[in-house]
C-alpha cells in the first residue's frame, strides 16, 4: 500500500457515493483543517512530556490514530483533486530546507 | 520514495540539527496546525470554483505546493515520533468509513 | 456585560475548578485552535451561499452559536492570561489596516 | 469601545472597500482559522513555561498582539455577518459549562 494506492481508494470511495461535487479544494482544505482541530484537542491539556507518552493510554491511542488517519485522508484527497504529487512536493521542500537550515557541524 | 523514506529523511534532518528536543508530539501537532492555517489562508477568499483552478496561477501553485509539502512533512514527523504507521491507520479508517457510509447503489 | 466582565467570569470559573495550571498560553492557543476546527467542520461542505443562510437551520444554528461562544471564551481567557487588552489590540490593528488598505474612493 | 463598536467599525471598513461579497460566513471562518494558525505558529516551539513569559520578548509580544487582534477581528466580523451576539452566546455557554463542570468544593 502506497500513498498512490490510498489516493486511488479515496477516489473510488468518493465516486461510489457521488461526493465529487463536495470535494472542491476549498472544501477539502476546510475538512483537513477541521480534522487537525480534533487532533489538536486531544493534545491541548497534555504537557509535552505527557504528549510523548500519549499512546500508552489505549483510549487516547485509538483517538490519535483515528485523527491522524483522517488528516492523511483529507490531505491525500486534496492533493489528488489538485493533481499534486505529495511525496515529490515534500522532498522538494526538504531540499529547500537543507539550504535554509544548514546542519550544525558535528 | 515512499512515506517511510520520507520519515527517515525527516529523522536524519532533525538529528543533524539537534531538533529532537523540540519535536514532542504536542509541539508537532501545533506545527502541523500552523501549516494547515497557512494553507487555509491561500484558499480563504476563493470561490469553490476558483479553488478548483488554483494551480493555473503559477504563484498560487507554488504556494499551495509549498504548504501541502509542509503539512505532509509535519504529519509524517508526528506519526514517526509517535511510532504510528500512517498508511495502515488511514486504511483502517477507510474500512470503518465503508461501514459507516454505505455506497449508494448504482 | 462587556469583554472585561467575560474575562472576569472565566477567571472565577477557572479558579473555582483549580484549572489555572492548565491555562498556559500554549495550552489555551491549542484549545482555541481546536474550537475553530469544530467551527470549520460546521461550514466545510456548505457553499458560500448556504453558509450565509446557516442560521435558518435550528440545529446548525445551535451548533454555530456554541462553537462561536467557545472560540470567544478561549480567546478571552488567553488574552487575560497574557495580560492583553483585546479590544485595544483590535483597534490598533484596524488603524494599521486603514493605512495598508486605503478605501476605494466613492 | 465595546465589541459592538468594533463590529460597526469592521462593517464600515468592509463597506468602504466593497469587501462584503468576500465576507461570506464560509470565507470568514477560513480567515479566522488562518489567523489562529499564525497565532499557533508563534507558540509551537515554546515550552508551556516559556509561553507564559512570551510577552517579555518585545518582538514576540508585537506578533502575539497582532495575531490576537486578527483573531478577534475575524471572529467579530463573522458573528456580525451571521447576526449573532457574541457576548450573549459566550455567557450562555458558561452557564451550560457551570452545570457540566461543577466547581470543586473548597
Amino acid at each position: 500500500m502506497t500513498l498512490d494506492d490510498l489516493a486511488q481508494r479515496l477516489r473510488d470511495f468518493a465516486d461510489a457515493r457521488d461526493w465529487q461535487p463536495y470535494h472542491t479544494p476549498k472544501n477539502l482544505v476546510m475538512a483537513l483543517s477541521g480534522e487537525v482541530g480534533e487532533l489538536t484537542a486531544l493534545f491541548q491539556w497534555l504537557t509535552p512530556e505527557e504528549s510523548a507518552a500519549a499512546l500508552a493510554d489505549p483510549e487516547l491511542k485509538a483517538n490519535v490514530l483515528d485523527e491522524l488517519a483522517d488528516v492523511l485522508l483529507y490531505l491525500t484527497r486534496l492533493a489528488d483533486v489538485l493533481g499534486i504529487d505529495l511525496l515529490e512536493a515534500a522532498n522538494a521542500k526538504i531540499d529547500r530546507n537543507e539550504l535554509r537550515f544548514p546542519a550544525t557541524g558535528r
